[in-house]
């Protein structure tokens, strides 16, 4: 069997490829993963996962996803120290979608410094920021 | 400007308009969108929606999504009554996911009868149900 460019497959034991192969994964082979946060239970983010993401979340306890955007795989909060401690990985009904339930190490999720992504509410017909950001994206993220 | 099959534009006053284009939809014209409850904070349901489904959404205060598999609008709980009533609408920071706020009619948000979709959980390698079904599926949605 070729390999695949993207995305690449982990390096699983049989039995972790089982339940890896239980998740129908779209034609880019990814799937969306919703994190919750475990003791507020505020949903935090939306990011999608490929199975080397899920593999290493599943492994690690700690949120992996992959960038469609970077293409390339990344551990939440690997620069900001923002980690994900995942307490619970489940799947819905039609097996295309994740749900994580985490400790949201620092308590922020948001590349914008806010406890979470989403923070724009409807009102009125337009979308209005509802959330303060509680650290400079800057003093996260560091200089250039 | 001529008219695109696939997903169908919103009969939309221009300022529904205005908020809408401002969500990055996908190529297929589609956003994620998950339910969560809004009085237990539990998340039942990740499902699609195109412009017209986030309109009527607004519009209505009930939800409707975009069935990928069927090609086709629907709103939530039309066939089994289980109408997710919307209390709130958000949009994440990177403008592609879609978070809904919802009072669940009838307390099961899943096709399977269940309180929602993600009843399925990662344990020792294995996916288990861990959620029990509430009501009969045949008996939601009837015979034939």
């Amino acid at each position: 069997m070729s390999r695949r460019a993207v995305p690449p497959r982990p390096t699983a034991s049989p039995a972790i490829d089982g339940w890896l192969e239980a998740v129908k994964w779209t034609v880019d082979g990814l799937v969306p993963a919703i994190a919750q946060d475990a003791a507020t239970g505020k949903v935090l983010t939306l990011a999608w996962m490929n199975r080397e993401a899920l593999a290493l979340t599943a492994r690690t306890s700690e949120a992996h996803y992959w960038s469609r955007s970077r293409r390339s795989l990344w551990r939440k909060g690997e620069q900001s120290g923002h980690v994900q401690k995942v307490r619970e990985i489940r799947l819905d009904c039609d097996d295309d979608a994740i749900l994580l339930l985490v400790e949201q190490v620092g308590g922020i999720a948001c590349h914008t410094g806010r406890e979470r992504c989403f923070f724009q509410r409807l009102e009125d017909g337009r979308w209005v920021d509802v959330e303060p950001v509680l650290k400079d994206p800057e003093a996260i993220y560091g200089h250039g």
